[in-house]
């Protein structure tokens, strides 16, 4: 090594130790500032004094980082003792495993999620008696603990079969009643959490609300457990903010769920994100289901991918059955019949024993 | 050209003469089945019978077609004729130009959306009395006609700053009142369509909120007008569907706003879709804004984008102002303070005259 | 059910029966132009002579179609003709299984891609004989048969390190002998195919060449083993169609590579579109790969996604691994270094087992 | 203002005071310390030694900051000063507006980019003679300068037509000679440089090889002018910096065109990005085409979108037109007719004067 170059790294690493000792008193007076704040209820951010110390440090910068590498490197400073003081302030985000180091169960009737692997199964829409009771007691015999069912639907079309409403509702409490399973459905307006919370066990959350936040407060409100669908285009950093709303309010059962994402690519209905379902169990704590039905609206994609879910980690994963698709009165060609959801289990069966080889 | 194949091609003429006739006569005759059906309160669609139909015609089907060709084929024909019998139910999509050909104008106070192009500005959020009014009085002397200000913010955090409420509600309608100006401002719940349409003359539906079907039924009941904006990645199609959810509850009022689409660029907040614009000028009757602010995120390209939108032919472009953006509660980056919307106004002044160029 | 609706169908099932008679009988006078075209050198669409027949059939039209209604079902009888007339040409996709309805298998020194469950990994770029010796070792010593590394560098910037080049070439190929591995290496240019031929067992042509047609005709005329990325945002149909120029060429030995594509979400590098790499399992008879180091950019979600990947059914999974990442001339932050391999390989070691559970 | 924290801020400020002194001296000596790095050839970047720093900092970091922050507030500081050797290095990039402040302007023929607004206008593909002299007779007599027509064509299947090839340039060129145009034309082969170069004005870079960084280099070294298409799904940076690639090789006649992006967007093509364009202007030097063709894929847009796009200062806009669209051997649907395009600049011809408004 150059003689020249390792004297003037012992300059620099006498620098490195005084900018060290600095920076630690520079925070300690800044938390000592914190704290009369929090006492005297101000804000910790004060934009007004920030430009002010910007002003003075530029004024006198002599170089030769330029000003604006001055503002920078102060600014990444002033950060640091703002997050340093709003973690003071216990501002740890709820869902984060910093918070919460173990894994959340939400137990709903027989079912754990979290705790075993699961399958959400039902028809997209409610639409008859028979139709609920005959795919519960075919999903039940299966072994599915979880039966899904929209009584109000989200359609894009104002025109379009919108959901048979509190009739459904209570179609499908029943069928779930009548074979041991929970039942699960969407509320899509603050005003209908209080009825859907008395037929359901758990509200579902839809992926064209998840960024509906009166919503989400209302849900937190109710202290059901939540099954809150990413948003069509929400990064996965949304998606937990949607589910901190949710736990903000005091409610702390809430199940992620992975559904696809929008992309330009045409031959799938979405593009499953399975990073974001796998960065959600390992930032989050919550459990986690992946929606094949939704994320690829295609049948023959539904088993591998549901494998992959599985295989990768994830607690549950979530299709559409329904006793004869070509009838449906939405999403008929992205629901399984009772044949191929039984082919499909054959598919996916290895990967639902309790004790999977991954951990 | 070959003798062969003229004389083949006189082949062709006779039978897709015949092709039209057959095609014809089905076609009346599928129109007979379809009053019944309207008159029996039946649906046209009949999936189970379609099925039949193709059983048999692939069961006898002859070649060289292959059986995957006749079945598309003969869908094609099932789907032209139950179009047609939904096109006699009179089906016609309210926000259509095939309905309603003229241009829609909306008029509030002094404004004309669809008559004159017109400036949006105002603060992100809605913060104190003199900001309201020191940024209604700036912008009533440069002729801006509508004030904007967010009394309930859509927050990705739960934790940030979610807006004064009721009492926002209340600066706005006095600061608008006070200097002559309409009022726009954003509801995010059901429940709240009512307490905003006593404040504001204009209901925004925000992006996060354009899936938000029960929120678009609210506002359609209201009968006030409503500024719908485009959601963060949704199709100009669920777009012209979200304004018919209003239009479809009697609410002829709606004016359509582009501010950007999601996409994987990172240099601009979000991607500004002028073509979704331009189509919704050609597509539909109702006014078109094009929102600067949120489709760029920086203020240097807010000028231009806004003159390329005037240029275009939009109604109307929305930007934020604020008297001191450092200080602003939320989106501190994107919002021009009085400076900056004044050389803003220089640029695109020429474009506001009432007769452009372009019609 | 109703009377008078079932004698309709009647004759709506005589019509039906009609249509697909003429339907066939046009098609093989269709199929003996077709023949007679193909003979003369001509082609067989010949959108003057479907003008005119469009032109005739509206202004002949009874309605109570409307002439675009016509025109679009006539469309699609001319379209099926013709489709039926050119895979008479044989211009069946040849990556399709259709035309080869068994799965391909490529073979690389003691490799079978599409036999056996594969990983390929090495240094995104080959920096020294140090470096390559150790990595081969490494990896050799743990079962990985294919051994990677860029000698031809893709960077956004042209001031990054390009890569070794020939020299390059030269240490992968010495690193691979020695420790019996195949060696695949990027290839950027068509003046490189040659020399990179010399050296490696497998030309890989990277996601930003995907669409280099140029490229893709060389690959294939060069007779070697390709593995194909699939380009930043190309569809699956794109993918494949550039497999089929490979292939065009009269080079079978195509391996298709998903490597994750561009969209919005932010926290990783890029999103794992793994309906794609399914799709191309179940479409055509080429090996998958599954590049999680690129579809990710963060070493916490390899394994997962490459337990993902293999459980859904893909032949191999691509990482970047390294002697010392910090100190890599190239992506420092997304190569394993030897410790996170072994510890990647643990956590995916059952899945690599040649009979797995799911076939 | 509470007295204590006034009093805080005071001790504050001498804290920031001593730091900015601090980072300065580290900056020169880091300064002394890569002038003898550059004096001996060696990598300014040393992550090894970044890494002992990091070490020692951590062992004796005092608190309340985590080690983590000082990591993350040294790596800034070290960054810093890595960026301030590298641009004493002059490794200012060409394209940017910091190294030329002044408008490039490119020269060919009678046509100025940058110095007057301009259309390019023609075929999609070479088809023959009497097309490309209809075509270019026909727009020359407009005052269209520049005529565009591919004889290397990419297409997405190896079976579609590929161009006439060195015919085609003949013809182009010859058709342009005669009408005293400038002819531009793609090339998408290293090989193929020379030859283009013999027949064209301008070489076009496609969009499918944007990210070809062998042919960007073989363009650079070609000193002929080049249009440079911005790539399907290539952000703002990267565009710029495969302009940088052609600019390192000594040739700065470069020009960029826009032409729309790959979004979920159905309805359009592909979605113009406006800002992008604008950003170009802005942030580099080179003249700036936006062209509307495939930006929009839809005729009716095409207007609109260059009028926004003149309006908001691009330099040109790009067009297809074609003698007979109907007939032609690619894009079809998207090529004007000779009337389409008569109408297309009625509508432009207000911006296309030489004094625009808005400078």
């Amino acid at each position: 090594m150059e003689p020249r170059i390792l004297e003037l790294r012992g300059e620099i690493d006498r620098i490195n130790r005084e900018l060290l000792k600095l920076l630690s008193e520079r925070a300690r007076i800044a938390g000592a500032i914190g704290d009369i704040q929090t006492e005297l209820g101000l804000s910790h951010y004060d934009p007004v004094r920030e430009e002010e110390m910007l002003a003075y440090l530029t004024a006198e910068n002599p170089g030769p980082f330029s000003d604006a590498v001055i503002k920078k490197l102060f600014k990444e400073i002033f950060k640091a003792s703002l997050v340093l003081q709003e973690r003071e302030d216990k501002r740890k985000f709820l869902y984060s495993r910093e918070t919460k180091p173990e894994d959340t169960q939400v137990r709903v009737k027989n079912a754990v999620f979290g705790g075993e692997p699961l399958i959400i199964a039902g028809p997209c829409a409610i639409e008859s008696e028979e139709q609920m009771f005959t795919t519960a007691e075919f999903l039940a015999a299966r072994g599915v603990k979880v039966l899904r069912g929209g009584a109000f639907k989200p359609r894009t079309s104002p025109y379009a079969f919108q959901g048979l409403g509190v009739e459904g509702l209570r179609l499908g409490r029943a069928a779930a009643d009548k074979y041991g399973m929970a039942f699960v459905t969407e509320v899509m307006d603050t005003r209908d959490v209080e009825v859907v919370s008395q037929y359901a066990d758990i509200l579902q959350i839809g992926a064209r609300n998840m960024h509906n936040f009166a919503l989400l407060k209302e849900a937190g409100r109710s202290h059901m457990p939540v099954l809150l669908k990413r948003g069509l285009s929400a990064t996965v950093e949304e998606w937990f903010y949607a589910a901190e709303y949710i736990l903000s309010q005091g409610n702390g059962q809430v199940i992620l769920a992975e559904r696809g994402i929008r992309t330009y690519e045409k031959w799938t209905r979405n593009t499953l994100d399975l990073s974001g379902a796998v960065l959600a169990k390992q930032l989050t704590h919550l459990p986690v289901v992946v929606d094949v039905t939704h994320a690829t609206g295609r049948i023959e994609l539904m088993a591998p991918l549901a494998r992959a879910a599985l295989a990768a980690g994830v607690d549950a994963v979530h299709v559409e059955v329904h006793p004869n698709p070509k009838v449906a009165m939405s999403d008929n060609n992205q629901q399984m019949d009772f044949e191929q959801f039984d082919a499909f289990l054959n598919q996916v069966r290895d990967l639902l024993e309790p004790a999977r080889a991954s951990g």
